[in-house]
């Protein structure tokens, strides 16, 4: 079997608003879905709430575990926004005032004639030594400290971050996919579909059930990072499919 | 302050295609804001492969930290459907076919003159001694296990599951909610805001920025399971919108 580069990333995403519900987060699909085009393994996805003691137990649970951590929310002005501090916290780093973001944030309030108060001053609070993430959307950066990545709550800001972030960073190997449309369902398919599975141990194969009000059929998901062994499995599940369409036409025959 | 009843709640859910962006899942959200209105407090999310090493280490983390856990995906009939091994296995029990789960299965597919075959079987396959969770939607039943409930990935099953589950849970005071829509951004907001919450500390008071295409405005969200409580911080939320916007018009006279 080829030995490829792999790249591990885990997505940590933070909002009281998530856990009620209120928010349904749009930023964990955007993201594992970049993540997959970019060659990057995403094997890890935590929710937790505005709150420094979880948010600092997950950031160093998932920072040890995995080559890139990516954060989202809680950067903001406000009393609730304590990703900063938190993430200072996990590294045991002061949390400062960073000044090129001061300077940044300060030239972009005086353009518009807003007051850069305390409040809008906090957004340029990060681990001393962090580097920014380019915010093209609303300027406040989000910024790096170690493999840990932080960025804006509002997706259209976070989806210019990892718009900036993305292709400056280390990738592996992407893993290609191909999906068969299966007209059975999985229990049709269980037990042959096991079989191909284990005839191509380096694919993924991946089996999810649809539902369309009448009934049950299947996507099928092959991925592989080689084509050739991306082919070789996809054959042998439309072969599987084909052999079960023949037994069922014997059997109306 | 007065002391209400906690539950607290995890949800795990399950699934490759979960981290490769390929399904968005829809099932997080949905459960989060059944159980707030069910009044259980949803502390922490995670999304895991379907990797028994990773659901087994995550779902034990979750069952000793939270009052209940909820899991979404992989109890279908395939190969990759790993969910009830690993979740005998974290609790160190043997993973049977359940006698009621065989005879629910069996019947449903006696009736429907389709063969119950091993992979249909497998879907009657739980941790010895669990209790099911019913399945309006396609019969093969979730299951619980201590504090663990276990429930379908498919979200029109999962939904059907969790109607089902939730009226049956022990719940907590539910904590309400009001939302002050603020034509002001945070930047301005902020350090007051930050005083309004100090003076309310028995409410949580969330800051929501919302980007137009114009710009910012926010969506301040006052929570609190005591209805007095609630009302008097949103006075004072309401008040100090009205002394921002005097400020502005004293301003501009």
């Amino acid at each position: 079997m080829t030995q490829h580069k792999i790249v591990t990333a885990a997505i940590l995403a933070i909002g009281d608003e998530l856990l009620s519900g209120r928010t349904k987060d749009k930023n964990i699909g955007y993201l594992a879905e970049n993540l997959t085009i970019y060659g990057i393994d995403l094997k890890e996805v935590r929710i937790v709430a505005d709150d420094q003691d979880a948010i600092v137990a997950a950031v160093n649970a998932l920072r040890m575990k995995y080559d890139l951590v990516f954060t989202s929310g809680g950067i903001g002005p406000t009393h609730d926004d304590i990703t900063a501090d938190a993430i200072s916290a996990a590294f045991g780093l002061p949390c400062v005032h960073d000044a090129e973001a001061m300077r940044l944030l300060g030239a972009m309030y005086e353009r518009r004639g807003i007051e850069f108060n305390e409040a809008r001053q906090r957004m340029a609070r990060m681990p001393q030594g962090a580097r920014h993430i380019e915010n093209a959307v609303s300027t406040a950066p989000g910024f790096i400290v170690g493999n840990v990545h932080v960025m804006a709550g509002v997706p259209s800001v976070f989806q210019a971050m990892v718009g900036w972030l993305l292709p400056q960073l280390p990738t592996g190997v992407p893993v290609m996919s191909r999906t068969v449309v299966s007209p059975f369902g999985e229990g049709e398919i269980g037990k042959p579909l096991t079989e191909v599975q284990k005839n191509h141990a380096d694919t993924s194969i991946g089996s999810y059930p649809k539902f369309d009000g009448n009934g049950f059929y299947t996507e099928i998901v092959v991925r592989a990072r080689d084509e050739a062994v991306l082919q070789a499995a996809v054959a042998d599940v439309e072969a599987m499919l084909d052999a079960i369409r023949q037994t069922r036409d014997s059997a109306r025959a």
